[in-house]
This record gives structure tokens, C-alpha cells and sequence, in this order.
């Protein structure tokens, strides 16, 4: 039986050399030189064109390189049956988490404002009132393993957390929101507001016009799941009549963000290109495990629900 | 008896209504309008002009209104048989933390770089091989109260931290370094180094060509102390040659910072105009306990040795 590497990127010699290292004896072909295809029973997966998947007949197990599957779900000929894997890696959450807080604070402590000030060489404390971190909330939305870390971390740095998910979660130290019902009361609490939510039916566009009209004046929005969440013309309508005093945006609609969108040069956004949680090399082990724990017959860990989308 | 207070700044409005809260029948007085100096026992002090505490012969306690006491000390007539408290309050150490970690993280995720990109509309990832916080030294230069929280913070954060003080001191899952002897030790293990010492005639210029080229190559610095530890020349020219990769600095030596100061539009710096911590009303309790302690015969808290010079 054989290993495929299905992407639209061009990173397969990384991973070729991982599969050598982890998987003696295995080598990894590369989408779309798939040569017999009976005997490809493993695909791991990155953004694959729709449709690749569906010419394997023999596939056994797909693991996804990243957290979010919703890509991979567009596809309307994935192979249903085939159990989904997911990397949920303990680095890649490290590393978002680091983004969020980023993001987070950068808005807190008017970094865009203080950049502006610093452009012009002009030495003016613009805010004397800055609320120490006990007296912000920042709120979470979403609360897998993603959200859990970042409402940890936030609480480790003093600030209070409060976290909203679609089904009831508890977290020490979180005051959690769950359901439609709670959506618009969890955002009324929260300073800044960090979407960390899988991208599902159910959360395409939550952060519209009326939900950020829920949210605090001058709040500031921080975006590391998916670009799909976020309504952009609500954002920024939100962003230009000064409801929300800012957004720190890792994800787009449309990605790379066309460099006509005003994202790019509105003052009150920081852009990147998709970078909060990158997979790396040293993440491999994680997919590989996957890959050992098919073989071995073991229960696999991370299976997504395909009908919840994560 | 009677309380003054002394300062440069023209803040004092704030801190009379304090006194009348937190301290029922007694008033504040505001320099220069001292009255009688021989009732004045007890001074609230804010970078207070040389020699004003000199002029009053019947002071009991100076209560310095922030952590640093560095100007004070500046003052050749300063009273020093009396005794000094300054404040340490933790909601100022909180802000402090949230400012550095800001700092060390927006240099981490290269946040300067992608700014230049936004900029130009460009979507470019420039650091595919982003290390996780796991995999980065965060070192702090001070194990005082404030390096003491921000090194546990970091450390929540997930990152190694090491910490370099002029005495020993032992902080749980901290890498300690003391002593002059350890210092190119201490700053050649940090990917991020941290300033939070005392200015001292110990630590003025403690960042210099010397110890700057002991820190490892891409290092990023921040400093949240005072100006006077750093030679800005020798910071400068360790941006331009590369050695460093950049700073995110809220004290300088000379504040305000010039308007031709070079730091002000240099790509590789991030200046704030000393925002990081700032004595807020609501820390007003822990300034009135002093006064409190001291009326009472009570043992005084945070009292400067003036020797060592905090």
C-alpha cells in the first residue's frame, strides 16, 4: 500500500523526507503523479484540488495538515466514507495563541495609533486611561483546542475571559456563552473580541452587521480562523463609523487578499497573509502518528465529524 | 500635619480628590503653593523639581508616585534621611507585563515586516519557518517585581525565559543568570531580551556595544525601564548592520524624545511615548497605605535603599 501527497502547494519535498525519517520503509507519492492508484490507501492532504481525492478507490485514511478542514469539506466529491484526520498539534496552538495575543494587545495598547504618532515624530500619550489587563475582557469564540489555549493564556496574563461555543463548554477561570441565544450577550462583555471558531454553515458570517452591533463600543476584533466568518463590508462599515476601534486580520474571503481590497490600507486594520499557525516540519510527528495508528489498527484521534465540519 | 504634593506634572486635581476619598480631613497642598513648610510632613512626589523636597524641613515620608526613583536620586539636595517609598503597584506591573509581551511578540511574528508589506498591498509570508513560542528565549534583564511577572507570564505563555539580576534570585522554570561575570552569558542564550532593571549608576549604559554583541544575531530588544541603560549609537548601529533585528522601545534617554531623534523613523523601531506602565487614580489605595502606615507607626513597605537605588 502506498502514501499520497495531495496539495495545490509545491511543499511536497519536506514532506517526502518527514514520511522517510517517521515511516521507514514508506514512500510518499506526490499528486498528481499517483501512478497505480489500488495501491494508495493513505492521502495526507493540504488545500487538495476538489475532486483529487474522489480518483482513489483504495483510500483508507486523510489527514489534514492544518486544523481547518472547511476547504477540504467544500469538495463535493470527497470521499465521505473515509475517515478524516485533522492536525491538531500542540505547536500549531502555540503559535496561534502567540498570533491572538499579538493581535490582542496590539489593539489594547493602540499600537496603530502610537505607530501613526511615531510617523510624524510626535510625542503625545494619547491614552492615561489605559485599563490595566484586570479590567479587560477578552472574549473567545470558540472553545476547542484552539480557543481553550488562547482563554488560558489570556487568563495567565491577568485579564478576565469569557468564551462562547456552539455546545456548553467549561473552562476554570471562563465565563462561558453557548448557542445562538447567548452570541449577542457574550459580545456585549468583551473588550476585544478573538474568532477562533471552525468554519462551518453555522458560523459563515457570524460576524456580521447585527452581531457587531452587539459588541462593545470601541471594541477591537482579532481574526485567526477563517475569512468566511467575518462579513467584510459590516467590518468595515464597523471599522470607518468607529464602533470598532480596530481589527488585527490573519484571513480573508478571499485569500491572497486582492491588493485592491481596502483591507490592505484601511488605518484601522493590520493585515498578514494567513501566517497566526503555520504547519511545520516539526509538526510531523503528530501526522505521521496518524498514519501509525491506521496502520496498527488503533482508534484514530481527531476524526472529524463531518456533519458538525470539525 | 499636612500633606503636599510635588511634581512637574498638572495632575494634581486627580490626586486631591484621592487624598479627600482615601483620606478624610486631610488635604493636599501642590507645590509651590507649600503655606506653612513647617507643617508639612508627609510629600506625594512625581518627578518633583530638583531641590523642592530640600525646603521642607519638617518632611517625614516621601512617597514616590511610580516605580522608578531614578530622577530622584538625580536630586543633589534630595532629603535623604527620609524616608522613601515608591510604588509598587500591581496594576502597574500588569500593564508593564502586557506592554513587554506586546513588545517581544510583535518582534517574534516580524509584525514590522508585515506592516511594510501592507503597505504596499503585498501578500508575501516571510517566515514559513516561524519558530513556536516553545523554541524561543525570552530573557529579562531584572528579576525585580516587574521581571519577576513578566517572566512568570512568559513563561504561561509557553516560552523559556531566562532571567539576568545583579543579586541571585530564583524564579520556578526560570534560567538565572546574576552578576556581571554571567551577563554575555544570559544575553547569548535570548532571542528576545527584555529590559525592566532599575536605572542605576550600576545599569546606565548596561546596553552597549559590548553587551549588545553578545546577544545573538536577529535578537530583538525591548525596553521598558529607563532610557539611561541604553547607548542609543551603539543600538542603532547593531539595526543597521543587522545584528539586531529590531526594538520596541518606551524610554529614552532623552524625553520627549527629539523630533529629529533617529528612532522615531527608523523601519527597525517601534517607539511609544513611556506609556508602558502609568500610575493610574485606581492606584491611589496602595500611595494613601503608605501614608497610612506612616501615620500609624505602622512598618513601611517599599522603602528605597538609596545605596543600591531602588
Amino acid at each position: 500500500m502506498a502514501l499520497i501527497y495531495v496539495s495545490a502547494w509545491s511543499d511536497a519535498d519536506i514532506w517526502r523526507a518527514e514520511v522517510a525519517k517517521h515511516l521507514p520503509g514508506e514512500t510518499l507519492r506526490v499528486w498528481p503523479d499517483v501512478g497505480n492508484v489500488d495501491e494508495i490507501d493513505v492521502a495526507l492532504v493540504w488545500k487538495p484540488p476538489h475532486g483529487s481525492l474522489a480518483t482513489l478507490p483504495a483510500l483508507k485514511l486523510i489527514v489534514n495538515m492544518g486544523v481547518g478542514v472547511d476547504s477540504l469539506l467544500q469538495d463535493p466529491n470527497l470521499p465521505r466514507h473515509v475517515p478524516l484526520v485533522r492536525l491538531v498539534d500542540p505547536l500549531m496552538t502555540e503559535q496561534m495563541t502567540e498570533y491572538v495575543v499579538l493581535g490582542v494587545l496590539a489593539g489594547f495598547r493602540k499600537l496603530l495609533d502610537y505607530r501613526a504618532l511615531q510617523a510624524e515624530g510626535r510625542w503625545v500619550e494619547i491614552d492615561r486611561d489605559v485599563a490595566p489587563p484586570s479590567e479587560r475582557v477578552v472574549g473567545i469564540l470558540g472553545q476547542g483546542e484552539l480557543g481553550t489555549d488562547a482563554a488560558r493564556k489570556f487568563l495567565a496574563l491577568g485579564y478576565k475571559v469569557a468564551g462562547w461555543s456552539r455546545s456548553p463548554k467549561h473552562i476554570l477561570g471562563v465565563e462561558s456563552f453557548h448557542g445562538q441565544d447567548r452570541l449577542h450577550a457574550f459580545l456585549g462583555r468583551c473588550d476585544a473580541v478573538v474568532c477562533l471558531l471552525p468554519l462551518t454553515p453555522e458560523t459563515r458570517g457570524i460576524v456580521n452587521a447585527r452581531t457587531i452591533a452587539a459588541m462593545k463600543k470601541g471594541a477591537w476584533f482579532v481574526n485567526g480562523a477563517r475569512g468566511g466568518q467575518v462579513v467584510d463590508a459590516d467590518l468595515l462599515a464597523a471599522l470607518d463609523s468607529g464602533h470598532l476601534s480596530g481589527a488585527f486580520l490573519d484571513v480573508f474571503n478571499e485569500e491572497p487578499l486582492p491588493p485592491s481590497h481596502p483591507y490592505w490600507r484601511h488605518p484601522k486594520v493590520i493585515a498578514t497573509p494567513h501566517i497566526a499557525a503555520l504547519t511545520l516540519p516539526s509538526m510531523s510527528e503528530r501526522i505521521m502518528d496518524a498514519v501509525k495508528r491506521y496502520k496498527a489498527g488503533k482508534p484514530l484521534i481527531n476524526v472529524v465529524d463531518l456533519e458538525r465540519g470539525y
